[in-house]
């Protein structure tokens, strides 16, 4: 399925051939409060135990599964005792599956609810096979970057983006950032975007930033609606340390940092620093996966008028 | 000078330490057709010969540098006997040293005539304090890809870009895009640009493309004047081929390839293959070498309404 | 069909109301060179005169039409003698039917043939019952603006836009843009392009230009790939005098200046002035037409990730 | 100082020459808070009365000068009596003397401390010449759009934009457009702005918005970082009735409703309708007033690389 000169696909493949990955141990996360996927969960978890597999329920996904007779587990046990955690609803589904997981090197798949999501490519319909195909060890990996973020001494992790944004205050707020301690420039906005190539199609998307292929490693700097005419994205290494410390009229009170677009805190030294998470997000896809399809599919990528 | 946390750029300075390469014959290429350059190079060939170097002139400079008494020698025998080929000029000069030269693992250093360029960040009024620095070891080596570019049975090479556009026609150019022979898009533009990170400030930036730290192994894919809203450049591997067929009602004939803005050729098959150049650009640069200074300072990056 | 808050259309309606004009004689004008439009003008003749209308077919357009028995006529006839002209083909039949006609007060239909175009919104499957109405009354009468365009002693028209782009050079060309008789700015880009409202949808869109509502009397300005971070198109005033002087290294022999994507001229001067052209184009459209409905279906406006 | 060839703005002078306004009775108004502005009062307020002209200060501006001897007047008392206004200080200033003046026919001219405004192009070391300048009837006088914005039995008014944004939110917003009753598009983004062509160089140019000449009748629609690539700026006729309805998962709590950057309020009934304020701005200027100056000097626009 896969043509002779798809080159970093096969090189994976053909890396991981004899190296392939038996999955044995399957964690099971499904969508918190989404009631429609009960009956996907279930023939999925009957189907892994037909195959002889161990299978825990993820237990806050447990609560919305009433009548199962899964074994369950946190998120830690799951990251301790699985090999490959399959995450069932949407792309948040997957992003908080591998922010909770990132600790471990278990592998990643993402089922879809319905519409093709970025991260979470495999249909309901035809997950039998395509998740059999991908447990008989025909799959590709991706390694995917992360990053890993210090608000003054808290830590978090961020798959898509690390967001900093004005907060309770309609003035653009004025920040400084600096690159591997060097200095990038002076920026007004309504915020700062930085994101890994998997959150290029996210909100980096909507701030004009570039599409940067998933399986680079890079860091994407976009200004979100920077009071400028001369602004531009850059994209810089993954390795890079990217340093953002508010300046001018700006102290901490006046932003929030919001990893993953999930709220999260304000640092009082006015500082944010980012940098690569050491461990790679590992991403299993089917051997047919094809990200430009998926712009194209959901982005209506370079359509031309009708 | 530079601080400790410039981790990438010290990381490359230990890595090299061991192994600084000692430059004892130097090339020297100018302007052609640059009158004004015939002052700047006799001083610096002066400079480099005080210091007990053996120096080679190009050729074609040496038409106007008349009086000289240099050694000539043409680009090959640059490549064979120089370990470093200093571009005197502006960036055409050092684009134009870098592909005569890219089968020769020579360094490369750029003097500017007067302004400020992206690969020539030497300027004339310091430059022997400036290339006496480097000829004692303390400079940053950057590894910058290159393209190496197939059109029918030719072979070319692009440090900035390769720009695919449409040639003698008034109507769009049609085109599919393949990258590692995945199938990308569809798209109608009046052209289409493949950059190198180098090239990301040339005639990328014309057309909507990111900047790219030139540190970066990747490849830049911009249309040019798409008709159509949703497009946006996508950023590939560096490792990545491109091969770009024309299609739907356009002929070889619709198109011209041109590698860093030099007039080539017609694909007699309609396609271009692009790959990254085996050899990467050895591009030297005095320990105080500041690419965002450059990118704030030439192109007025990110300046607010005063 | 016409809601009551729809009040330009409505004004327009009702200014018009009273004076209507009856259609009585119609100009046909086929796409050149379309073998595909035979059946249906000869359907449309037959059913023009079927209601006991005056035709007169554009000369041109007869000689792919053989065994036809209209009377024929050229362009300056029908601007003459007829009241409607409707164009049968793409946008750009209408186009060139705009130029044509735009001495004369001749008001103009579009039926595409096919797609729905931004100009030809009569599909040829409605045609009877969409003219039929049309010819009843039943219309909305838009009133565009047309540029005037003054190459040295050479007048041209322009519907959808001027343009001014390099020629036979592969550097960008410089030049200085006026706006009645003030200083806009100097710009170094690929070329220069005037829009209409009308050609908002066209090569401005490819440019980056905004969309702009065809009943607007504006002209929109905008560089082709301009090499700056800082430029941004301008919308000024629709009965201003925009005059574009070559600058720098740039002559008249290193641009051409093109009218509707036709190939034009030179200007021995270096000098481009352009006005709006005294007629407006009077376009008919039946009374459900919408335009920003076009601009969804042709153009995917605003459309968001599935 | 004005060419034969500035015909838009000599017609405004010709056909105001007769009718040219004598200026009789002035209102002051300073940025509040402002203390810097105090000598420039004083010195200002002593040259109209050494003029012989009534001088009437702002009620809250007089609370920052004290010791001044001036008669007061709260706003509406200025715009009963005065025939101009002298607003103080930078362009917020300008803009809320604007919108307390809206009633009343009053002329305005703005002082800049310090910077060139868009709306404040009177430099305080030149005021006396200039102003003196303008009572002798010399000076250009601009006809502005103001919108008039309905939140449910609310009125305010925006003199640059209302914006319409997502409040104590992450995820974004949907809302329905519409112009004069038709509908325009469905989008989902961070917000949307509906300018002025006075605001064009505020928000709007940060969200990606084409500029606007502001002597135009034009309403310009911008979304705020839409998840979209098709997205696009729409101009519109000035006297076009825009209504947005919030739809989706959206409801009027999750947005609010800003003009010119002042919180306002959240409409009840999830939509907010926008009419062309019945009073456009007149706003006064030296007869050398150069709008494509002010851009390119406050926003560097259309610089190249240097």
């Amino acid at each position: 399925m896969i043509s002779s000169t798809l080159r970093p696909y096969v090189d994976s493949l053909l890396v991981n051939r004899d190296m392939k990955q038996e999955f044995r141990s399957i964690g099971l996360i499904g969508k918190h409060g989404g009631s429609g996927i009960k009956d996907t969960m279930l023939s999925l978890s009957d189907f892994l135990l037909s195959r002889g597999l161990k299978v825990l329920l993820e237990d806050t996904t447990a609560k919305y599964l009433d009548g199962h007779s899964l074994q369950t587990a946190d998120m830690d046990e799951i990251g301790q005792n699985c090999d490959l955690a399959i995450a069932v609803g949407g792309d948040g589904t997957l992003l908080h599956t591998a922010d909770s997981l990132s600790e471990y090197q278990v592998a990643l798949l993402g089922v879809n609810m319905g519409r093709l999501g970025f991260l979470t490519d495999i249909s309901p319909f035809v997950m039998f096979e395509a998740i059999g195909d991908i447990l008989d060890g025909n799959y590709i990996e991706e390694k995917r970057t992360m990053l890993e973020v210090e608000v003054g001494a808290k830590i978090f992790r961020a798959f898509n983006d690390v967001v900093i944004h004005k907060w309770n205050i309609s003035r653009m707020i004025e920040y400084e950032t600096y690159v591997n301690g060097q200095f990038v420039n002076i920026q007004r906005s309504d915020g700062f975007i930085i994101s890994t190539p998997t959150g290029s199609t996210a909100y980096n998307l909507s701030c004009g930033g570039p599409l940067v292929h998933p399986n680079m490693n890079a860091t994407i700097l976009v200004p979100i609606c920077p009071h400028s005419l001369s602004n531009r994205p850059i994209v810089v290494d993954g390795d890079s340390e990217i340093k953002v410390v508010v300046c001018g009229h700006t102290t901490y009170r006046d932003i929030q940092v919001t990893c993953d677009g999930l709220k999260t805190t304000q640092p009082e030294d006015g500082t944010v620093v980012i940098n690569k998470h050491r461990n790679p997000v590992r991403l299993i896809h089917p051997t047919d996966h094809d990200h430009f399809n998926t712009l194209r599919v959901k982005l209506g990528w370079s359509e031309s008028p009708v």
